[in-house]
C-alpha cells in the first residue's frame, strides 16, 4: 500500500456497480461510484467517492458517507451496520465482554417514580442483534493513543492513512505526541476510523439531537445518515427529550462516524432537569452507560471552576454553553469546586478502559462579539490544558474545544493561545461566528471564521445551521451546515497546502474551463443544487453539453476567447512571442471568430 | 450637526408615520421605521433605520433602501425618484445642461439595418419627466475630487460624513488623498449620496442585468430596489441583451443609490459582438451616452495590455473576466495595443466632466485557485497603478478592481499590492473566492474571502451570488448575495474597529441575553428570515416572549442560569468574591430553581 495508490485504488469492487449521478442515462460513462482501497489485510477497505470525469479521468475523493452509498450493500437501519473493526478489537486480545451496566427506564427520561416504573419504550428499542458491552481487560487503557506510544500501527491507524494520503508511521506520531486523536470507541466497531489533527484534513462534525419541544427518534437517525451523506466526518448526538438512551443506540449502531455526546444532558435528565441535584455518582454512572454504548467522544465541561463563575457576571452575554451553565449553576448551588473538575483523574481510567476520547468543553466560550477572549473564557482555557496533561497521562485522547463568538481580528489569539496551552491537542471550535447581527445567516457568520481558524491550525469545525439562536434545524439545514462547513475546511486544506487538496479544486476548474458541465456537476461538493441551479436557466438537455452558459450566453463567451488564447499561444513564452503577430494574422484571416453570432 | 447626532437624529420628521415590522400590532411600540438626520441646509436630510426596542432604546442603522421605505413618499417607477441632488448641483454653478447625444436604435441593441431602423422601442422608453443632459461648463473637472482638493466642502460630503458617523473634514481628506471615492455623476440627481474608502464603513455592490438568454426592464428595475432594501450600496447593471439603453435609464431614474456599468459590453452589442470591430469611438460614444444618462462609476478594462495576454496561455482558466476576455479578442485580432490604454487620457476627460468615477478593471483576474497571484495578474495591476495615477492627474474619482479566485493564504498579498502600487485608492474586490469545488455556494466560498479582504483594507466588496458559474441570479439569489457580503462587510467593520460599528451586535446581543425576541427579528440584517425560522419550532405568539428558546426548551435553559449569577453577581470583584459564600446559601434556600420544571 503506498500514498499513491489511495488516490488510484488499487481495487474497486464495485467498478461494476457503479452507482451513476442522478441524471445519468444507462451506457453513459459519466458519474461517480463508491470505490475502496484495498489495504494490507483482506478486511481493511476504505471507501472513496471515485469520480468519472467524460475525458476518462477519475478523480478520488474522500468519503464519509458509509455503507450506504455502496449499492452492493443491504444496510437496513432495524439491523445496523456490520462491525467493520470487530475482529480488530478482539484479536488485539486486551479487551473483554462483559454483562454491563443494566438498563433502567430514566435512561430514556422515563419517571422512575412512574407507576410504570421498570418499564421501558419497548416499541423504540433497537431490534438488531444484541450485543454485549466490551471494556479493557485488566483496566489498562486499550486507547489508540496507548498503542501508538508503544510503537504499534493498528489497522485503524492504516485505516486513516489511507484515507489522509500519508504513511501510517505518520498517523502514529501525530497520536503518540498527542496532536491528532481517533475517536474509536471498543463498543463502536461499526465505524470507519477517521483521524483529527492539523497534520491531516480539517474534519467537521454536525450536531444533532432532539430537544424537550420536538423530534423523533426516526428523524435523528436520518439527520445522521444525511449529515454524513454531505460530509460531516462526525455527528453529535445532543438529545435532550426523552427517549435519549435508546435514541442513541439506533444512531450508534447505524453511524460510519464518530458519535460524540454530552453526557452532562442526560445526567440532568435523570434529576429531573435539576443542576444543583447533580452528582458525580450519576453523571460516572452515565459515563458509563454511554461508554458501553460506543459513544466515540464526550463533550466534558471540568474547566467551568467555580472561581470562574463570577468572572461571567458582568458579559453581555454571560454563559451560553448549556454544558457550561449547568455546571455552573452547580457550583453556584453548592458553592463547592466543580464535581467534573473534582474527578478528573477517576474520569480518565474509565475513559482508558473504553477509548472514549476526551472533548474538553469550553462552558465559558464567548457567547456574543462584546465577550470574546475575556478572562472567563482565557481561564477556562488554561484550565483544560491542565487537563489535557492529566488526561495524557491517564492515556486517554483528548481534543479540546473552542469558541463561539469571535471578532476575525480577535480568531488568531485562540487557536495560538490553545496550541500553546495545550501542548498542540487537536482544537475543535464553534465558529466562530464572526458578527452577532445575522440570526437566520449563522452558518455564514462563522464560515468565516471557521475557514480563517481552520487554516491557523483548528482540527476540527462543529458546524453552525441557519437555525442557531433561533430554533431546531431541519435536514435541509443540516444539509446547508455541513455544506458550508465542508467549504470552510477545504478552504483551510488550501490555505495549509495540505497535500493534494488543491486537486479537487483542479480538476473542477479544468471542467469549467473546458465546458464539461456533468463533470462540474459531479465533482461539486453538491452535485443536486448545482445542476438544479444550472437547469433553471439553461433547463434543456444539450445546455450541459454547450460550449457558452446563461452568463454570457451564446453570443458572446469568456472562456471560449480564452481558449483562443491558448490555442493561439500555448506554447513556451518564447514561441509564443516570436510567433504573436503571425498567429494574429491567421486570426484575422480565420473571420476573426470567437464565439458563434446568433440572429438579432 | 455633530457627531453624536448622527446617532440621535435631532429630526424625525417620520416618526407619526412609523412604518412597523411585519408583524407589529397597533399600538405597540416595537418595530422600526425610516427616520432622518437633518443636516446644515433643509434639503440635506440623511436617511436611517430607527429600529425601536421594546426596552424603549432606539438603535440607529445605516440605511441604503431609499425612499421606497418611507411611507410618506409616492414612489412611482414610472415617474422616477426626486431629483434630491439637483440644487446642490446646479447652485455650483460648474455645470451647463446641453442637447446631448441623439439616441440611436443600436443603443438598444437593435439593428441600425433593419427596415424598422430608426424607430426606438417606444413602449419601454421610460415616461418620466423629460431631461436634457448636465456636463462640466468649461470642461474642467466636476468632480468631488477636484472640489476636495480645493478645500470645498461640498452637500454631498456633508451627506456622507453624517452617513458614516465622521466630520465632514475626514471625508474631503480622504477624497483629496485619493483614499476614498464618492461615486456620483451630476447626471445621477437621484443618488443618495455614499463614500467608498478604507477609512470607512466597508460597502457592497450587487451585479443585476439581463443577458441574451433571458430577464426584462421590469424584473432588472425591481432586483436593483430588492438590491437596495437588503443593503446593497451600489448596483452594477451588467446587462448585455437588447433594450440596454432603456433598461438602464429605467434603473437610474429609479435608483438611490450609484449605478456602475462596464460600457464594454453596450459597445460589443453596437458591432454586434464582433470584438475586432470595436474602435474607439464607438467605444467612446457609448461612455458619453451613458455618462449622459447618470451613470456614476464605471468598469474600465484598460490595464488587459497587448503584451500581457500570452501571459494567461497557460492558465488554467484563462481570462474569466469578460471585459477582458473582449479586449484581449482585440488586441489579439489586430495584435496592437488596447485602444482602451492608448486612449486613456481622453476617457479621463470625458469622465471629469460629468464626474463619473473609474473603476479600473481587472480583465486578467484569477478564474480558479490555480492561477491566483500569477503573473498575468499582478502585470495588470501594475499598469492599474499607473492608470490611478494619470486619472487622478484629470482630477477623476477612481477605484480599483480586484480578484477573482483566491486562496485564503494569497488573500493578504492582493490588497497589501494594490494597497501600495495604487496609492491606497479604495480596492473594490470580487470575493475572492476561497476554493472551486462549491458550485451553487459561492456565495459562500467568496463571502470568506471578502470578509477577510475587507479587513485588511478592502473598501466595497462585489457580491457574488448562489447561482455565480451557473445561471442568472434571481430575486432570491440576490437577497442571499446581498445579505451573505452585508455580514462579510459588518464582520470587516468590526475587525477594523470601525467607531460604533459594535453598538449594532451588542444591542442585537442585548436583546438575546433579555429574551426579547422581537427586537432580535427587528435588529436583524434579515428581519424576515430571522422571525420565520424562529416560528417554525415556535410559531406560537407567546413563544416570542418565553424567556426560553426552542434550543433546550422551557425546561432548562442557559440564559436563564446567567441571569441568576449576574443577579448574584452583579456587583465588583470585591463585592461578588466576599459576598458569594453567602449567596449560595440564600440561593440553595430559594428552592434552587434556575429553571422552570414542567410535567414529565
Amino acid at each position: 500500500m503506498t500514498t499513491a495508490d489511495a488516490r488510484t485504488p488499487a481495487s474497486e469492487p464495485n467498478a461494476q456497480n457503479a452507482q451513476d449521478a442522478p441524471n445519468a442515462e444507462a451506457g453513459k460513462s459519466i458519474g461517480w461510484h463508491k470505490g475502496y482501497v484495498q489495504g494490507s489485510r483482506p478486511d481493511l477497505r476504505v471507501p472513496v467517492r471515485q469520480v468519472h470525469l467524460t475525458n476518462g479521468k477519475d478523480v478520488t475523493l474522500y468519503d464519509t458517507s458509509g455503507p450506504y452509498t455502496d449499492p452492493t450493500i443491504d444496510t437496513d437501519v432495524r439491523r445496523g451496520l456490520a462491525p467493520l473493526r470487530e475482529n480488530w478489537i478482539i484479536s488485539r486480545g486486551d479487551t473483554e465482554e462483559y454483562a454491563g451496566r443494566p438498563g433502567r427506564p430514566e435512561d430514556d427520561g422515563l419517571k422512575h417514580t412512574s407507576p410504570r416504573g421498570g418499564l421501558r419504550n419497548l416499541d423504540a428499542v433497537f431490534p438488531g442483534r444484541p450485543r454485549q458491552p466490551r471494556r479493557s481487560r485488566d483496566g489498562r487503557p486499550v486507547t489508540q493513543l496507548a498503542y501508538a506510544r508503544r510503537g504499534d500501527i493498528t489497522p485503524e491507524m492504516e485505516y486513516v492513512a489511507i484515507r489522509e494520503n500519508v504513511e501510517p508511521e505518520v498517523v502514529r506520531e501525530e497520536i503518540a505526541a498527542g496532536r491528532a486523536v481517533m475517536p474509536v470507541n471498543v463498543n463502536h466497531p461499526e465505524i470507519e476510523p477517521m483521524i483529527i489533527g492539523k497534520r491531516f484534513l480539517v474534519k467537521v462534525n454536525a450536531n444533532i439531537g432532539n430537544s424537550a419541544v420536538t423530534s423523533s427518534i426516526e428523524e435523528e437517525v436520518d439527520k445522521m445518515t444525511w449529515a454524513t451523506k454531505w460530509g460531516a466526518d462526525t455527528v453529535m448526538d445532543l438529545s435532550t427529550g426523552r427517549n435519549i438512551h435508546t435514541t442513541r443506540e439506533w444512531i450508534l449502531r447505524n453511524a460510519p462516524v464518530p458519535i460524540g455526546t454530552v453526557p452532562l444532558y442526560q445526567a440532568l435528565e435523570k434529576v429531573d432537569g435539576r443542576a444543583e441535584e447533580l452528582t458525580w455518582e450519576v453523571y460516572k454512572d452515565t459515563v458509563i452507560e454511554q461508554a458501553e454504548q460506543g459513544v466515540d467522544y464526550m463533550t466534558v465541561h471540568a474547566g467551568v471552576r467555580l472561581p470562574y463563575v463570577p468572572m461571567t457576571a458582568r458579559r453581555k452575554t454571560g454563559i451560553v454553553s448549556r454544558g457550561g451553565s449547568i455546571m455552573a449553576a452547580w457550583c453556584l448551588a453548592h458553592h463547592k469546586e466543580s464535581f467534573l473538575y473534582e474527578n478528573f483523574e477517576e474520569l480518565c481510567e474509565i475513559l482508558a478502559t473504553y477509548d472514549v476520547t476526551y472533548s474538553l468543553g469550553d462552558g465559558l466560550r464567548p457567547g456574543s462579539i462584546a465577550d470574546a477572549n475575556d478572562e472567563a473564557q482565557f481561564a477556562e482555557l488554561r484550565t483544560l490544558g491542565e487537563l489535557n496533561t492529566v488526561a495524557k497521562r491517564f492515556g486517554v485522547q483528548t481534543m479540546i474545544e473552542g469558541p463561539g463568538h469571535v471578532p476575525m481580528h480577535k480568531i488568531k489569539e485562540n487557536i495560538d493561545l490553545q496550541q500553546e496551552i495545550c501542548e498542540e491537542a487537536p482544537f475543535y471550535t464553534l465558529g466562530p461566528l464572526t458578527t452577532d447581527v445575522a440570526p437566520a445567516y449563522d452558518h455564514i457568520t462563522s464560515g468565516i471564521g471557521a475557514a480563517m481558524i481552520a487554516w491557523w491550525g483548528t482540527a476540527m469545525l462543529c458546524y453552525v445551521t441557519p437555525k442557531e439562536h433561533l430554533g431546531l434545524p431541519n435536514r435541509d439545514d443540516v444539509k446547508t451546515g455541513v455544506i458550508t462547513y465542508k467549504i470552510a475546511a477545504h478552504a483551510a486544506d488550501l490555505a495549509k497546502g495540505h497535500p493534494g487538496a488543491q486537486d479537487w479544486d483542479d480538476a473542477l476548474s479544468d471542467a469549467r474551463f473546458e465546458f464539461r458541465w456533468e463533470d462540474q456537476f459531479n465533482l461539486a461538493l453538491d452535485p443536486v443544487t448545482a445542476r438544479e441551479f444550472h437547469d433553471e436557466t439553461l433547463p434543456a438537455e444539450p445546455a450541459k453539453t454547450a460550449h457558452f452558459c446563461s452568463m454570457c450566453g451564446p453570443k458572446f463567451c469568456s472562456m471560449k476567447i480564452s481558449h483562443d488564447i491558448r490555442r493561439e499561444h500555448g506554447g513556451t513564452q518564447e514561441e509564443i512571442e516570436v510567433g504573436m503577430a503571425e498567429k494574429s494574422k491567421e486570426f484575422a484571416a480565420a473571420g476573426n471568430r470567437v464565439y458563434l453570432p446568433i440572429a438579432d
